[in-house]
C-alpha cells in the first residue's frame, strides 16, 4: 500500500485506478483468478504494464487493492428501529456475502497481499465502521449498547473465523444467535 | 491435500515427508519465504523435484502442509487444576505463538494453499482438540463448563481474527479477558 499514491478524484490517477480495477474484476469473473496477469490487465485497461507495476508493485498487491475496494460497503446499514433488528439484518447479510465463493476469494486476496496487514486492516475497519453506525443509533435511542470492540469480538470475529477456518454449517441462524447472545450479555450488566 | 498419500510411519513415504519438511523449514529460517523453490527444497532434501510435485502438487500446497504440521501442538495443554487457569494459560500461549511473525506467516500459508479449506480446517481442528481436552477435564472436576463451539467463538475466534485483521494492541491481558468473559457468562447460566 505504501506504493500507492494519493488519488485525486477525477484526476488521471483516479481514472487509471478505475480502469485497472474494472479490468481485474472483469477478468476475474470471466476467466477466473489464475487467468489474471499484469500484461492482460494492462491491455484491457488501456495502460502499460509498467504503470501497474509502478503503482501497485506486483499482481498480488493489485488483487488485494481490488479485493478491499470490493469489500467496501456501499451504504450505511439499514435502520430497522432497534439495535437487535439492525445488527441481526447486518450480520446475516455480512455472513451471506463473505461466505460466498467470491466473498471468500476477496478475503483471501485481502489477507495475501499484505505482509504488514494494511489491506486486511482496511476490511476490518469497514466492518467496524458499519457496526459503529448501528451502535451510535442505538445510543441515540437510549438503548443498552455494547462497545464496538465487544461487538467485533462477539459477532464479526466468530463469523470471519468460521468462514476462513471452519466453514461447515454456517447459516443465518448462526449470525442471529451471535447477535442475540451479544445483546443478552449486555442486558445482564445494564448501563447506569 | 487430495494428492497426499497415506503416510506409513517409518516407511519411505514418511522419510521423504520428514526430509522435505525439514528442508523447507531450514530454507524458510535461513533465507526467508521468497527463497523457497521446489528445486532448492528437492536438492536439500535429497529427492527429485518430480517427487515433490507428485506428492504435493505445487509449492504452495507444500508450504501449507509444512505450516499445518508446524502449527500442530506437541503436547496436551497443561493441567493447572481448574478451567480458568487452564484456559488462561493456553490462550496466552496461543496468542503469543500465533501473533509472532513466524506464527502469522504459518497461518497465512495454511490459509493460502487452500481453495477447499482443508489446511485451515486442520489448524482450527488442532485448537478445538486442545480446548476440548481442557473442557473434558473441567467436566471431570464437575466445574461449570461451556461447550467447545462456544469456547471457539468466544476465545479462539477473536484472537485469530485480530491476529489476521486488527493486530494492534494484542497482549496477554486481552487473552485473559476473553477467557474470563467466557466463564463469567457461563456463571450466569449455571448448568443444572
Amino acid at each position: 500500500m505504501s506504493r500507492k499514491p494519493m488519488v485525486r478524484p477525477g484526476g488521471r490517477s483516479a481514472r487509471v485506478q478505475a480502469s485497472v480495477h474494472t479490468a481485474v474484476r472483469e477478468i476475474l469473473s470471466e476467466r477466473g483468478r489464475d487467468a489474471v496477469t499484469v500484461p492482460l490487465v494492462a491491455q484491457r485497461a488501456g495502460v502499460t504494464p509498467s504503470t501497474i507495476y509502478r503503482r501497485w508493485g506486483d499482481l498480488q498487491e493489485l488483487l488485494s487493492d481490488v479485493a478491499v475496494e470490493r469489500l467496501r460497503p456501499d451504504t450505511a446499514p439499514e435502520d430497522h428501529g432497534d439495535l437487535l433488528s439492525d445488527l441481526t439484518a447486518w450480520a446475516e447479510q455480512f455472513l451471506d456475502e463473505m461466505s460466498s465463493p467470491s466473498g471468500r476469494a476477496y478475503i483471501r486476496d485481502a489477507l495475501l497481499g499484505d505482509p504488514d496487514g494494511s489491506y486486511a486492516g482496511q476490511c476490518s475497519a469497514y466492518a467496524a465502521e458499519q457496526v459503529d453506525v448501528m451502535l451510535a443509533r442505538a445510543i441515540g435511542r437510549e438503548e443498552n449498547t455494547p462497545g464496538v470492540e465487544t461487538a467485533m469480538d462477539r459477532v464479526v470475529a466468530p463469523m470471519m473465523y468460521r468462514i476462513l477456518f471452519r466453514p461447515a454449517g454456517l447459516d443465518a441462524a448462526y449470525a442471529r444467535r451471535l447477535v442475540t447472545e451479544l445483546l443478552d450479555a449486555g442486558e445482564e450488566h445494564p448501563l447506569p
